[in-house]
C-alpha cells in the first residue's frame, strides 16, 4: 500500500491517567516521529478519561473527560486503551468500546484471566481487536512470542516467574536470610509490594497471568477457576538454605504443562536446579520459559512491571492494530488466544492428579530410629529418597527436641504424597506439620 | 474475514531438502492441522526442488524437481522457501522468485546480511514478503521482538551470544580447562563446528546476524561490511581463568550501540560479569540481550541453529505471511527492517572510535619495577588500573623469565588503548605481544 492511500492515523482514546495510563501518554507523545516512521502514520492520542488529570495532561492540549465511557463512545476515537484496572466499570468499559466498533488494548490481567472468553467472544462478533500483550510480564513480548513467533510448535510446558513482588521477596530471603515478614515490610516500603500483598504473595496475580499464557500456549478457553494457587508467605529462610545445599534455588513459578490426562495449571513455589538461568532471574524480574516440540526451550526475560516497561508493551500492542487497521480490514489477523479454533478436549487437571519430585521438611523428635521410620513410609508408597539432610537441631527446635530433617524424592503422585504425608506426620517420632515444595526438573532449559 | 471467504490455503515451494530444508518439509507435515487450527487455512507444500530426494519427500506424493528455479516460475507456488544457502544461486533464486510475484522465506543470513538491502528494495517494488527470522538465533523469535514487541522502544544496544560454535567452544575451554585446538577437534567430531571453521570460530556467521540485528534494532541499512569481526582461536585456557578469578565470563559477543557518534557494529570475545544471565548461557545455545528505552533490558535465549529450531522460525515466518496473504494484501505489514523509512544520518563507527573497558595480559619480564612501568603508561594516557593480578610464573613463562601480568583498565578509547599498548610492548620489562580483550558492563542486564 503507497503512502498517497494511507489513513490519516489512528485516534487513540486512553481511560485511566495513573502510572501507567500516564506512562502511555507520556510514551505515545514522545515517540510520535520514531513510531511514525516504523508504522508510516501518525497514532494520535485525541481523547484522556480521568478524575485526576496531570499537569502533564493539562498543558497538552489534549481532550479530557472524567466519564471513561465517553471515551468508548467519541466517534473521533478508534482504539480504546482500557488502563483502569480492576473489574468493574473495566469490563463494561471493555464491553461498550466494543459494542462501538472501537479497538482495544489493556493491560489488565485480572479481566482478561477472569472475563477475557466473553470479551473476546463480544470482539469476533464485532469485527475488533482486543490487545493485551501488556497483561503478562510487563514489557517482555510474551504473547507475541507464544501466539506468533512459537507459532510452528506444539508448546509442551512453560513455567514463568511472572509475579515481581515475590521473586523479589524470595531473593532478599535468599541473599540476606531474612525472613518473610521482614523482607515483605521492605518491599512494601521500596513500592513493590502493596499495602494488602495478598494478590501477589499468595499467588493470584501470578494465576491471572498463568491463565492468559497457559490458553495461549495450547489453545483453550481462559479457566482462572481452575488454576491451583499457593503462595509463598510459608517459606522459611532455612527452607531456601536447605535448598541451596541441596543444588537448588525456590522460585515461586506459575507452571502450566499438557500430559496425556490434561492441563496441569498450577502456581506454587518450586525448587529448580542453580544451573538453569530461570533459577538465576533475581528481583524483581520476570522470565518465562517456554518449551516447544521444534524450537525446543526458549527464555524470555525481563521487567515485569513498572510504567514504562507496561507502557511499552501497550504501545506495542496499539502499533500492531495500527498495522492492519491501515488496511481497513474487518477482523483480528491473529486470533486473541493463538488459535482460531480452541480446544474443548483437554480437562484442567486438579492438583491432586500431577505428578513431581518434592522437597519435604520433617520436624522429626530427636529419637534413634526415626530417619528408619520415615523411610519406611516412603518406600510403602513408592517414593525414594533421593537426597537428605540431618543436622544438630538449634534455637527453638533444639529446646522442643525437634530435629528438622529435609528429603528430596523421587517422582510421584500428588495424591500418593498427601497421603504419605498424612501417615509421617502422624507417627510418634514426628513432632509438627511437615513442609512440602515442589520440585522440577526443567530437561533442556539449559543444557 | 468470515471462514467461507477464505482463500483454498497457501501454496509452498521448497527450494532445498538438506538438514533445514527436510526439517521444514517435515514440520508443516506433520503440523498440517493444528497450523490449520491456528491460522484457519491450509499451508500446502506443492513443490520441492533438491538434487538428493530423500526416501520420505519420494513417498510423499509432493511434486519435486532439481531445479529450484523451476520452483520460482511454478504458477501453483504462492511462496518459496530458500534455504539452499550461500550467495549463488540464492540471489539469483530470490531475485527471481520475487519478480514472479512469490513471498519468500529464507533462513540465509549470509545472503540478507550481504544482498538484503537489493532484495528487500525488489520486494518493495513487487509487494511481496520476504521473512528471515530463521537468519538469526535459529528458534528464537528474535527478529519478531525486536520490530514489533519492542516497537515502541528506542533500541540503545544490543548484545548477543549469536554463534554456538564458538559459546560451545568457550564453555567447554573453561569448564575442562582445555585448549583452543583440542576443543575444536572435538567441536567438529560431535557436528557442531564445520571442517572449515572458519566462518563460525572467527566471527563472519555472527557478523552477519549482528548485522541484521543492528539494521532492526536501529532502523538503519545492512553494513556488513562495517562491522568489526575478531574471532576466538587466540583466547587461551588462561585468559579464561584469569577472567574468572575477576568475577567474569569470556564470551563470543555480537555487539551493536547507538552513540552520539554513531553506531558501533562488533563481534569480538568479551568479558562480562559472571552474574549477568547471558554470561551464564552455556554451550551451544543462543542469547540476546535487547536494551530499549521503555522496556528497559529484555533477554531472548533458546537454540540457535538445528534443523528442529530453524525449521520452526521458518513455518512461523510462513504462517505470518499466511495470515496477511488472506488479506489479499499487496505489500508486507510490517517493512522488513522494522522501519518504513530507514535512517541515513548515522555513521558506522570504526573500531577505532569505540570505547571500552579492557582485560590486558601483558607477558612481563620478571624483574623488579615492572608493575610501576606498566602503571605508569596506562597513567600517561589517562587509563586506571581497576584490578592486577600477578602471580608466580610456570611452564614454558618460567623458563623464558616472563611473568603473566593481567590487568582491568577503566573505560578508554579503543584508539587510546592501541597506543598504550604499543608503548608497553616496547618497555623493556616487557617480553612479547600483549593479549587486549574488550571488557562490557550490560548495566541492568540483571539485577
Amino acid at each position: 500500500m503507497s503512502q498517497d492511500s494511507e489513513k490519516q492515523g489512528l485516534r487513540i482514546g486512553i481511560c485511566g491517567h495513573g502510572t501507567v495510563g500516564g506512562g502511555t501518554f507520556n510514551l505515545l507523545r514522545s515517540k510520535a516521529s520514531e513510531i511514525k516512521r516504523r508504522v508510516g502514520m501518525d497514532l494520535e492520542v485525541v481523547h484522556v478519561a480521568t478524575r485526576r488529570p496531570s499537569a502533564e495532561l493539562k498543558a497538552s492540549g489534549v481532550h479530557y473527560s472524567t466519564d471513561v465511557f465517553e471515551v468508548a463512545r467519541n466517534p473521533e476515537v478508534d482504539l480504546v486503551v482500557e488502563l483502569i484496572g480492576g473489574f468493574e466499570p473495566a469490563l463494561e468499559l471493555v464491553l461498550y468500546a466494543i459494542e462501538n466498533g472501537k479497538h482495544v488494548v489493556t493491560a489488565n490481567k485480572a479481566l482478561i484471566a477472569v472475563h477475557g472468553n466473553t470479551i473476546f467472544e463480544a470482539a469476533r462478533k464485532k469485527g475488533v481487536v482486543v490487545a493485551y500483550e501488556s497483561a503478562v510480564a510487563g514489557g517482555i513480548p510474551i504473547i507475541k512470542a507464544l501466539r506468533e513467533g512459537l507459532a510452528a510448535n506444539s508448546i509442551q510446558w512453560l513455567a514463568g516467574i511472572i509475579n515481581g513482588t515475590s521473586n523479589f521477596i524470595l531473593t532478599e530471603m535468599g541473599e540476606r536470610k531474612r525472613d518473610f515478614p521482614e523482607v515483605l515490610k521492605e518491599a512494601q516500603e521500596l513500592g513493590y509490594a502493596e499495602a494488602d500483598p495478598t494478590f501477589d504473595v499468595e499467588g493470584i496475580d501470578a494465576a491471572h497471568k498463568l491463565t492468559i499464557l497457559a490458553a495461549n500456549a495450547f489453545g483453550i478457553a481462559l479457566e482462572f477457576d481452575r488454576v491451583y494457587t499457593e503462595g509463598i508467605s510459608h517459606i522459611t529462610t532455612a527452607d531456601i538454605s536447605y535448598a541451596e545445599e541441596l543444588g537448588y534455588r525456590i522460585k515461586h513459578l506459575g507452571i502450566t504443562r499438557v500430559t496425556d490426562a490434561g492441563v496441569e495449571l498450577r502456581v506454587h513455589p518450586t525448587l529448580i536446579s542453580e544451573n538453569t538461568l530461570i533459577a538465576n532471574v533475581h528481583g524483581v524480574m520476570n522470565a518465562v520459559v517456554v518449551k516447544g516440540d521444534s524450537a525446543g526451550s526458549t527464555l524470555y526475560y525481563g521487567a515485569g512491571a513498572g510504567a514504562e516497561a507496561t507502557a511499552s508493551s501497550v504501545v506495542a500492542d496499539i502499533i500492531d492494530i495500527a498495522r492492519t487497521w491501515r488496511e481497513s480490514r474487518t477482523q483480528a489477523t491473529i486470533p486473541p488466544l493463538a488459535f482460531n479454533k480452541l480446544r474443548n478436549d483437554l480437562r484442567i487437571l486438579d492438583i491432586s492428579e500431577i505428578e513431581s519430585e518434592y522437597y519435604l521438611r520433617i520436624p522429626a523428635r530427636d529419637k534413634v530410629g526415626v530417619m528408619a521410620k520415615i523411610s519406611q513410609v516412603l518406600t510403602n508408597y513408592g517414593i525414594n529418597i533421593e537426597a537428605v539432610i540431618q543436622k544438630e537441631p538449634h534455637g527453638d527446635d533444639a529446646e522442643r527436641g525437634i530435629v528438622p530433617v529435609v528429603i528430596l524424592t523421587s517422582r510421584t503422585s500428588e495424591n500418593t504424597m498427601d497421603v504419605a504425608i498424612g501417615v509421617i506426620e502422624g507417627l510418634d517420632e514426628v513432632g509438627g506439620s511437615i513442609m512440602r515444595i515442589r520440585v522440577e526438573q526443567f530437561d533442556g532449559e539449559d543444557n
